[in-house]
This record gives structure tokens, C-alpha cells and sequence, in this order.
């Protein structure tokens, strides 16, 4: 049973349905749920919490973080596991139900108009008992080919690596783009050069593939290049550059 | 005739080979010349500045960016063309030369042990005179289908745009790397999400693309993870965050 209709719950109903039997689609929003339902084999859709079948084997709360919290105040007992899907929410707000509990958390980015292979979406699971593990890794084992362990510290932890390069590294992708679009060029033109350097630091280590004016020392280029950025772009390129010195140890200061 | 022996020299060089006949490398090393000379056809070695052809149809000097000042100092007067290979350095390092100058600018990262579909590589172009431009435009669209026009003000933003989209990216990937292997993963858990991040910024544009605590406003979340970062890191996570809410007009401070 699957509790939710956003991307991440679209994803992962559309791809369990392939080997098992989502019985119901869950969504506070009717015509949602219908959606969803309709692209599975024999599933019902329903807007009623009350009214989910509570004889399901597992429980998927696939909705907004704020949001899971409401669902477990607000679902019937059930015999199922119960298990959401978010990576910033910990096992505790699950503590309500009666049964094994778990997190079933997918890392990656999901949009409904954009395919992604799921056999490559690394799953880290957590769980409130073996038999529970057991269950997800079942589960996750039918779905993808990279299945982890991870609790609340380590899911923080890959969050926050997510967020540098994932979030951070889109928003370098934004400023070089806007720099290169002011001399009427697009990002484009930079397209090999970065697919060369994510398969370089994936391959051989980011440490060791560092390249640029910060690691050689070449502080003559980076001036040249500040003088010619304004304000916070300006502020990181020097903090970055900077941040590249120091961890090469090189013994000097922009 | 190839002048240089390097990553840059040996990946030109080779791949000129296919359509043009490169009658001759130099290099101050002569066993660098003869490495590279070696694999192309019927091509001579030598470490003599003062004796090589002045007859070819194109000179490219492919070395260090201090190293062309040198070389155009010291080779003899020729009948061909001559140009570099270097983004950061002016058309007038070669003013000395009688005849056209050019830069052939190939914009992407080379190592010698690592394959690079030259087809794919972006050169940039800037001639002295507009015969130069052809001859140097012929040569450029029998290696690459990306071939564009820059000068000086135009390589070094494209220069400034690969430090932010490359340089600065490899080092968000080497900071979460580490961040990861602290609590026993590895940057590869990753990969589908970088990979997935990758084309949708090309796709669809990085501005549309950006996701994240801080587009979201997130606040609380960029506290939790500022909370569990320190010096450097902390600062970056800081900064960039903050970037990103200006740049969305997200009325909130971190």
C-alpha cells in the first residue's frame, strides 16, 4: 500500500508494481490517487485514511515530511509494516504504530515527467526490529541493485553530501551559466569539459583530480579573475579558491 | 608541426594525424619528441628550435602558457601560419611572428592516459587576419563539430565560467566525499544522484533545476547540517546557501 501520489511515491508505486501487488493508493487528494491507480495493476485509489485496508504487508508513507506525522496520528491500526520514504525524518515519528517500523529511503531526485532507471537508486533502509529489516531488504532487493543501511546520524550525513554535490554544485552550474550567457555563450559549450570532470572524480577520486588556478598556486590568475566578478560571486570564488589552498596545503594566500 | 609535447600537444597532435600529415614535433626533450612523433605518420622529432621545417602550413605551439614566450623568441623565421593553444594567454604573445597568428583553443581537460572524443571538444578560435581565420577554421572542423570565435575578454570568461562549472564543482564533490567517508560511505553512493543533477541542468537550465534546503527556504534544515560542519566546510555550506536565497529572492537569513 502506498500513502502519497508525489514524485517519490509515483516513482517507487510504478516500480514495485512490476513484482508485487499495490493494493491501494493512498492521497488526500482524490483525483490524484485515481491517477496513480489507474498506471497500476488492480490497485484501488482512495482520499479516506479510515478507510485503507489495514490487512496490507507493508505501508508506504511517501509524502512531504511535515505531512507523515498527520498520516500516522491519523491512520487506522494496521497489521502491515509501516515505513516512510524521507531521509531528514528519523524512525521515532512512527513510534505511534504498533508493529515493525521502518524508513525505506531512495537517494535520489525525482520528477514525474523524467525517467529514472531505479535499479541504479541507491536505497538505505532502516528498521525497528530484524524481521523488519528483513522485509524491506526484500523489498528494496526487487527494486534496486544498491542496498544500504543507514540511521538518522548517517541519513543526516548523506543529506549533507547530497547537498554539496547535488544542491551546491547546480548552484555553480547557475552562476557559470549566467557568467557565460553575459558574453553570449550558453553552458553548453561547457557540457564535456564537466562530464569529463564528474567521470574523473567518480573514477579516480575528486581529491585527486582537482585541477585550476587554486591548486597550482596561481594566484596571478585568480586576481585577474576576481577583478572581473562582482559581489557574491566574487565572495565565492575567493572562498573556494581559498578552501582548494588550504586542503593542497599550498603556502599561500589570495 | 606540432611545438610541445604535452597532454594538449599529444592529444592535437594525434588527432591531426587522421586528415593532415604533422611533418615534425618539437620538444626541448627529444625523447618526449621521438615518444610522440613515433605515433604519427612519417613524422620527425626534433629538439632544436633552429632547426625545424620553415616551410609547414601551420606552426601550434601546445606548452606551458610561460613556456610560448620562449619558443616564439627563439624559432626561426617561418613561411606558415602561427598559433597557440592557451586560454589564458593574448594573440600578443606572437606579435613578434611575421606572418598570420591565431589561438586554437581547445576547452577541455587532458591527461594523456585518458581517451577524449575530440569530436566533441569546443575549440575557440581568434586570428590576426581573416586568411588566418580560414586556414585555422578548416583545420579546426576536420577535428571537432564544435567550433566558435573568441577573443581575449571571451576565453577568459569562458576561463571563469570552467573554474566555477569545473574546478569549483570537483571540489564540492571532494568536500562531500569526504564528509561521506567519515561515516563509512563513499562519494559512488552518490553517482546516479550527481548524474541525474548533471543532465537536468544541461536539460533543462541549472536556474530551473536548483532543489534543495535552501531554495525551499528551509532554514531549519541548513541550521541542523551547519550544526555538524566545521571551519571551511561550514563556511562554504554558509555562503552558498545564502547565494541561493538571494538569487531566489527568499525573504529569510540564515
Amino acid at each position: 500500500m502506498v500513502l502519497g501520489s508525489g514524485n517519490v511515491a509515483t516513482h517507487l508505486a510504478r516500480a514495485l508494481d512490476k513484482d508485487h501487488h499495490v493494493v491501494q493508493v493512498y492521497s488526500r487528494d482524490k483525483t490524484h490517487a485515481a491517477l496513480l491507480s489507474e498506471k497500476l495493476t488492480g490497485c484501488e485509489a482512495t482520499d479516506k485514511l479510515d478507510r485503507i485496508y489495514t490487512d496490507a504487508d507493508i505501508y508506504i508513507i511517501s509524502v512531504s515530511d511535515d505531512a507523515i506525522r498527520y498520516i500516522v496520528a491519523s491512520m487506522p491500526e494496521v497489521k502491515g509494516m509501516v515505513v516512510h520514504t524521507s531521509g531528514s525524518v528519523g524512525l521515532e515519528v512512527l513510534e505511534g504504530i504498533g508493529g515493525s517500523t521502518g524508513v525505506f529511503y531512495p537517494l535520489q531526485t525525482f520528477s514525474k515527467d523524467i525517467q529514472v532507471d531505479i535499479h541504479n537508486v541507491p536505497f538505505f533502509l532502516e528498521a525497528s526490529d530484524e524481521q523488519g529489516m528483513q522485509k524491506m531488504e526484500s523489498v528494496a532487493s526487487g527494486l534496486s541493485n544498491k542496498i544500504y543501511h543507514a540511521d538518522s546520524e548517517q541519513r543526516l550525513t548523506l543529506h549533507i553530501g547530497a547537498v554539496f554535490a547535488c544542491n551546491f554544485l547546480n548552484h555553480l552550474l547557475d552562476i557559470s551559466s549566467e557568467i557565460l550567457t553575459k558574453k553570449g555563450y550558453s553552458l553548453e559549450v561547457l557540457a564535456p569539459l564537466i562530464e569529463v570532470t564528474i567521470s574523473k572524480a567518480l573514477e579516480s577520486g575528486a581529491h585527486e583530480s582537482q585541477t585550476g588556478p587554486a591548486v597550482r598556486g596561481d594566484i596571478n590568475t585568480i586576481h585577474k579573475h576576481m577583478e572581473s566578478l562582482h559581489s557574491m560571486e566574487r565572495e565565492i570564488y575567493h572562498i573556494l579558491s581559498q578552501s582548494i589552498i588550504d586542503r593542497y596545503k599550498i603556502q599561500k594566500r589570495i
